[in-house]
């Protein structure tokens, strides 16, 4: 009695993390490791990373674990990773985003699920945090495929405001291992601290975006970030130790991990 | 009595094209203009040739003048244009072909039509004309992406069979400007008169392949090919001043053009 | 007597133009008729443009004209043909450099001829005219690889002092065919005026370059640009005869063409 | 007297592994640790693996060390890590060498060493064994580009055979951790037994194939192949760790390990 059941209702947060980032002889990561913890794959389209035997892969295990497939599209750039500014015409970037989300539902067709939602990568997803222009290419590109698509990315972000006007569904993502500045982006990876490395601290993290909604900044702010998902890095040395401390933390706080997508499993 | 009405209803012919090969600063061929003569365009899917927006400008072409869309699906070579022989494995294979009709289908659905049939380009049609394993592959993908998408491809070709025995629709085609030997394969472009130049005699062959469903092989031969459609060369000299011999050669006898495809127009 | 000997010794330009910008299957421009006019061929290194054997064709039409070799390193972007801005780190751009001119002086070894300087392209081109840092990599590069190949670039480019310090050799080029600010830069595209298209005026200021080394700006200003070479555009409609005219208005006043590299011929 | 001084002069053997074969975010293999124990480093040249950077920092190792420099050309074919064979004309591959032949070069040249010899990779590799039409193509671009490049390849291949007819200079490798079949070719990869395994085991068939220049094939017939070289897989688990053993079991037996190359450190 007054005290909070942490097994109710509602008492729940999606998990993502970038997946199926190989490329042909290239491996990067564990995707059937991470594909373990998470409830949320942004699955890589084939312009940053991803071939299609990576991708399908991908797929029929995130079909068969109950976990919903992000379009993890980027810039065309696989030299770079998509992690590389690329000052692609609105035109072009319209063209790629368009030609991503259907080869990537092709794909998910063949594996026997189905692109959930859309989640940009990289230098694609820092620009669209801020430039208006690449942003609507990138929602008029998810418009004319499927309007049903949401779009998840960083609170505040630009292309979250483009996507809301266009009447497309948002979805709010956080860092558990990354320091916030007190006006809610994230801190440089240039900056001492920048990432937190400490399982346990990444965990606490986690558990405190999953329940409270808020995150403390460098300087001591709380910032209600009230996060729909939390993004989990995969490509990192110790990701799947980090993404293995974080999801055992919600199991025990009761917090359900589970996609925000709706009829995944 | 006892003349042919040559405006009687099934007097028809499709006339498929391959189009959307240009790539970014790089045109070829018409596309415009091809789309006002043939019924159906073979549109690349970026693997040989093809980018978003040269695709995208030609789906919608194609949606506003009623032509059916084909997926030109290809081997993963843009440096060879798609006409190099390439021993992907069959998994390859498969991944790539999904892969490709996926995107084209995204594209196409951003364009306000979508994908009628496939027909795959280059070395890869010359490879599943005889090779199983590789149409195999590429039968699969079509199946597993949708099964009600037909196959074109040449009249004794291992891949309409592997179609056929997958349960998939099979149309066939012949070439109004390519000599045929005897046993109804084509001529080697490397042997004198396999390509016919003449406007007026591959329209003359058209009509004939369109109305009786023969040609006259090298040796005299008269073969029977019934073709549900004729192709059409886009990207040589020429190739609309010979679609337009074409189409006016079958306008004139009264042999409609039209999809083989339901409800395109 | 007191008149000018337009025979004298002295009165020569160079001039450069963008060439072997074919891919594959892809045809763009006429190579060949732009080296009966130039006297220095900006050579694509692949990575914009340019397939092997695209390149190793206009090196041989290079070496049996006497036209000079440029190295046209760029962004590595086939799609975006190196015109889109790519934020390459300082390492990744200066080992593109490097790469891109290891790979021409192989091919001009292999038809007979060398590498005698470099012509930065496209965006890359435009950014290291203003950016210090993209500019100090490619300069390192070009030290890295031979100290002894000049760079040709926009008098005033920030490429052109970083050049000049490390110790290269740095030659000026002009647009006959681009409008000037007052302050030397050219006219953005968008302007009306910002591209002159009539011949006879192209030629003029060609002209007028060659022998006074100024042009007028839009303003009215007359620069002093001294050029030691005047870019001809090649991929545009009407390149060639743009170029035709201005190779004959320095002929007819005497001025003779010829690269700027020694030992070309 | 009467027995073999194991530590005589001439006793040496040249070690040679696949390096330089990530790309970008992706890496592949050990370089570092490999090029501790080999002493000719077959370097990708960006075709089938080996971006720019990745390709600097082996040959800067290289040269710190005294390893030799191959240029380890192949198909351009990065999806397939250059392991499938790619029906490429003459003239493309010849191209295709040329342009990767320079571009190892320039980068060479900027890390402070210099290309010391070719040897094609994978799909490359095994059809030159035996086609002559792409051998003859790799043979007259080696050529064409550097006569003093020796070829290293399979004894009794093809392309060693094209080559010393074309006056280059050839050099014979084997593997000392696959099986051979009577003819001396390599048994295939999917009969049992094809690849050696245990370090020990492969270790004193590299003793053997150094000191007395023979291999058992999978029948016991002793072949007697005479290698100038041993090719150590780079990118296998366990790689360093075989490598490991070849290296300490020809140091144990007094062999000196040294590149065939003239002048290399």
């Amino acid at each position: 009695m007054g005290t909070v059941d942490s097994t109710a209702p509602g008492r729940s947060i999606d998990l993502n993390s970038d997946l199926a980032e190989s490329f042909g002889r290239w491996t990067l990561g564990d995707d059937d490791a991470m594909l373990a913890l998470v409830s949320s794959a942004n699955v890589a389209c084939g312009f940053h990373a991803g071939d299609p035997l990576t991708i399908l892969a991908a797929l029929r295990t995130a079909r068969d674990r109950g976990v919903a497939v992000g379009a993890h599209v980027a810039y065309r750039d696989l030299a770079g990773f998509g992690r590389r500014d690329l000052d692609a015409s609105p035109d072009e970037l319209y063209g790629d985003v368009v030609y991503q989300l259907g080869a990537l539902a092709g794909l998910a067709r063949a594996a026997g699920t189905r692109v959930h939602y859309v989640k940009p990568h990289g230098a694609l997803y820092n620009r669209i945090a801020r430039d208006p222009v690449h942003a609507g290419a990138v929602v008029a590109a998810v418009a004319d495929v499927d309007r049903d698509l949401p779009v998840l990315g960083l609170p505040g972000s630009v292309v979250l405001d483009v996507a809301a006007e266009a009447g497309l569904t948002t979805w709010r993502e956080a860092f558990a291992d990354r320091a916030y500045r007190p006006d809610g982006t994230l801190a440089s990876r240039r900056d001492p601290g920048a990432v937190v490395h400490d399982p346990d601290e990444v965990a606490a993290r986690a558990l405190r975006m999953a329940t409270e909604g808020t995150v403390v900044a460098v300087d001591g702010t709380v910032l209600d970030l009230r996060p729909d998902s939390l993004c989990l890095h995969s490509d990192t040395p110790g990701a799947v130790q980090l993404a293995t401390a974080v999801r055992a933390a919600l199991d025990r706080a009761g917090v359900r991990v589970a996609p925000l997508a709706d009829g995944v499993a």
